[in-house]
């Protein structure tokens, strides 16, 4: 068999933990933490690297004949496939139209690749299909390019779905994931954790899954009624793999800047809650769908509360901490007791295959 | 568990054939033939439908910002990752940007979703991803936005690729599936079937991979050449899927109009007609990754066809047949003996998984 590249040379890494203690891909590489993050540092950005992608962020901003344009990618491989609130059809939606959402930009098309399963029952499809047309019309956007292929039976899983989106930046609108600044005011769009746990509940047949649906919405309005407060708005983030806790590492991390919030202002449903303790997890890890992480002058924080609160999907929002000089990088949270603990990235693997 | 959507009403189809026959997704569904284009047309077009996306191409065009872009989408899902000539890498790059560019556009952009199984050698991984970055830069193209997500063992094949690609079509180019005019050239860029037969060699061991090597390459090149003979091209298409055979079928049905080819003419390389005949194979229907078809009006298809074999990757240029009024939709290829037999779309499945 031909071989067309070299193969790769292990020892040149620049940092080659921890990828070097497994040759081979597990599932932690999927998850959102640190393993995932340094798979993409060290294979893949050395590979295909440039200024354009090494922006962080949730999507890329690039121009295209002077128009400022947000683009983002994503794949979607949720097991299962139907879920309490909603399905793998609105997720691949909503999912991407976030991402391109939170650089301010108003997303407006989205193409749309289908891996299928050979044996998929065509009624499912069609309920999943229908379900991503749905949500493309609640998003307001126009799927623009489509492809289907097919696998095998026993290699893929049903479906597998992947969006790109594109959206136009309003001009004046600046927002990125190294624009968190001391004094910064850190808002939370509502409650953490319903998608992750309710995906849980199907998966481990744990029965508390009338109460507890998953999240899964488009946060381009929520976004909108921000940017009506201010186009002031230095970060925003959704807050799916890794949950909260992944987000605000990552941002203190791109902005050298250090978070701190209080735990007990994170809003989480008592379901969620009880559930997660049930399970050993914590909220703060747990993936969203629908939830937004926003930070911005303090001064714009009450405002932006209440214009929050003010629509249907940010009626649990709250402000839960601010941006600090100190501890550059690190995410601090304080507990209900008055103590202070140190909120990591998760390492690897919480809850694989979420989104 | 909730049902997000109701159940798919498999009668209200407005042409229930064939898919009432498969009640699950087959492996025909994938392989560019008349099951594809059913499953596309009869349940992902009534859901997601809008009037740019009935646009019949391998890219769709949109205007964004006063912008003519043009936006392609495709899985690559090919078994095996490796194969003479090429992998997986390369060819996510090649299959999007040249079918971005058979709309007469300049590839500029490209998106990357890697879905990745769990125990993937990281060695592999490596060398999928640097031929990704090795094309992406022959293809002068920049990766702007990536995913990757990680499946369990058993539910993926290694690794899936999904690109989409995003170009700006130059003024006054106008390119489309439905401009073939009676009177037109229809010319190829090279050998017909070097893809396809380069799998095919390796997944069933067949011995003569020194031979046949997978035509994979970028094709904005040969688009240029042509451009810079006249700006007047009627369709230009990528022989992927289905092959010769498919895409003419598709253009013929798309302008309404008939197309007459002369078999002798379309250059087959020896080593792959000899393998076609062996394992009962027609070089028409196989699959290309480095091949075009162009519609163009007669008088300037010496010309173009001089510019094509003036390019490294058009020495086997040829003009095959021409675009007659005569029946509309149907594809006629006049034999070595003077007989004329009908191309028809090819059903189902030639070769699952080829791209």
């Amino acid at each position: 068999m031909t071989t067309p590249a070299e193969p790769l040379n292990l020892a040149g890494w620049t940092c080659p933990l921890p990828l070097r203690s497994y040759p081979t891909i597990v599932m932690g590489h999927g998850s959102g933490g640190k393993m995932m993050s340094d798979l993409i540092q060290h294979l893949f950005v050395p590979l295909i690297a440039n200024d354009l992608l090494a922006q962080v962020g949730d999507s890329t901003l690039f121009d295209m004949n002077g128009s400022r344009l947000a683009i983002s990618t994503d794949s979607f491989v949720v097991n299962p496939l139907f879920f309490p609130g909603g399905s793998i059809g609105e997720l691949a939606v909503y999912g991407t139209v976030n991402d391109v959402a939170m650089s301010g930009a108003t997303p407006l098309y989205l193409s749309a690749g289908f891996i299928l399963e050979e044996g998929l029952p065509l009624d499912d499809l069609g309920r999943i299909v229908s379900a991503f047309g749905a949500a493309a019309q609640a998003a307001n956007v126009q799927v623009i390019a489509g492809d289907t292929k097919v696998v095998n039976r026993g290699h893929g899983d049903g479906v597998f779905i992947n969006t790109t989106g594109i959206g136009i930046v309003p001009a004046g609108v600046n927002i990125a994931a190294d624009r968190a600044r001391p004094g910064d005011a850190v808002l939370v769009s509502g409650t953490m954790g319903d998608h992750g746990i309710a995906i849980m509940s199907v998966r481990e047949g744990l029965g508390f899954e009338a109460e507890i649906v998953s999240d899964t919405a488009p946060l381009h309005g929520l976004v909108a009624a921000l940017l009506g407060v201010t186009q002031d708005i230095h970060v925003l983030r959704d807050a799916t793999r890794g949950g909260l806790a992944a987000v605000l590492n990552e941002l203190a991390a791109a902005s050298g800047v250090g978070i701190t919030f209080e735990e007990q202002r994170v809003p989480v449903k008592p379901a969620v809650h009880a559930a997660c303790e049930m399970l050993g997890m914590d909220p703060l890890y747990v993936a969203n769908e629908g939830k937004l992480v926003a930070i911005l002058p303090a001064e714009h924080a009450e405002a932006a509360l209440a214009a929050l609160r003010a629509h249907p999907l940010g009626r649990d929002a709250a402000i839960i901490g601010q941006v600090v000089e100190s501890h550059p990088g690190m995410v601090l949270a304080r507990t209900g007791i008055g103590a202070t603990r140190v909120v990591d990235l998760p390492a690897g693997e919480l809850l694989p295959r979420i989104c």
